[in-house]
């Protein structure tokens, strides 16, 4: 029988070459798409239609309603920062950051694991490129694999989770090369904080800019739809 | 300053409980209800006036759509168990688990405390009457703790979680004279998995026999209302 892998999709470029390589390695993926109420829920659309491309039979939608805690400004009425020079983005924590995010999203994706039975997990962090996220850092990700088996029934049965971070070490170029070796269409994909009301990205996000910037050194032609 | 704590607040015995501690302690609470799609949506309104009476200033509640998980008597169409004897209650993990509970619970806490500027997070688990449930064992709220470090912004920048979990050692009976000496009124508290329409106790599921069988053995006469 084929292992199940739950996969955390959010239809960004990072999380369908998650995607891609827990299919390319054996998995049969279940997704996860949290909408937890920030700005771009374009995606959760681009993230349905990324798991029918790749034949996903089980995609589910667990809705969050973040804010009511606010903090983030992917969350709450701030403004999401525009045209920050590289040397800025890659200094301290950005006012993106939305508290215990991947935490809330690990523990979500631990608790459909359960249910479904696997043992394997995909997020999609990456810790090179923008490295001002503390819950996109591998001693994190470690962290949560060992309370996952103390959190849960599947655990205390003897059972253990792995967390698989594969983008965690890879540039975005890197990320592009091999999602494009895994046959993914980024045209699909979405990366934009501030997409326009009909999901065209902004260009100038620091997520956009990051985006542009792989494509740019993977040199692949960037097939986003902007503003 | 009088310091922040974020309370887990259900509207149950034991959460209830936690909110007159944490106000005993000295914090100023900042309680976080999490609607969950849980059968009993009666607890968020007791909840709301659990935390009037108390007098909390900041009361949220974060809706969760964990119905789109299941996996739980809880979230999805199962039967909750009803009249079980206590040795059985005793045994094994009860099909009232909700893969993760208490892992998003925290999680959810732990981003409010970082939006509030809290360092102390409540949870009303509880170990003695009723130790089915793995995500309400010592080694797993240590195991948060830990985790909560490395999660953060707050932690990145030095600061350090405390996961409180009073109730922890102490029987039903306990917990109820503690509560009472402080003033709790617990007429205002619902336990019931399995509520009527209009918010009575069905007096049959694990959650009403262990609160019935708390109040009979710390010599109170219970308050609860049954169908």
């Amino acid at each position: 029988m084929t292992r199940r892998a739950v996969v955390l999709l959010s239809g960004g470029l990072d999380s369908t070459t998650c995607l891609a390589m827990a299919k390319a390695a054996g998995f049969e993926p279940v997704c996860l798409c949290v909408s937890y109420g920030q700005r771009h829920a374009v995606e959760i659309e681009r993230a349905r239609a990324v798991a029918q491309a790749f034949g996903v039979a089980d995609f589910r939608v667990v809705t969050l309603g973040l804010r009511a805690i606010g903090g983030s400004a992917l969350t709450a009425d701030l403004e999401v920062p525009k045209d920050r020079p590289e040397g800025e983005m890659s200094h301290g924590i950005p006012s993106t950051y939305v508290p215990a995010r991947n935490t809330l999203m690990l523990a979500l994706a631990l608790g459909l694991a359960e249910v479904v039975g696997a043992q394997d997990l995909y997020i999609g962090v990456n810790a090179v490129d923008y490295s001002g996220y503390p819950d996109c850092r591998p001693e994190f990700i470690r962290g949560f694999e060992q309370l996952a088996g103390l959190a849960t029934r599947a655990g205390v049965e003897g059972g253990k989770f792995t967390v698989r971070a594969p983008l965690s070490g890879m540039s975005k170029a890197d990320i592009i090369r091999a999602g494009m070796a895994l046959g993914v269409d980024y045209g699909m994909t979405h990366s934009c904080y501030d997409p326009s009301p009909e999901g065209l990205a902004c260009r100038r996000c620091d997520s956009c800019q990051l985006r542009a910037k792989g494509f740019r050194e993977a040199g692949v032609a960037d097939p986003t739809r902007y503003v």
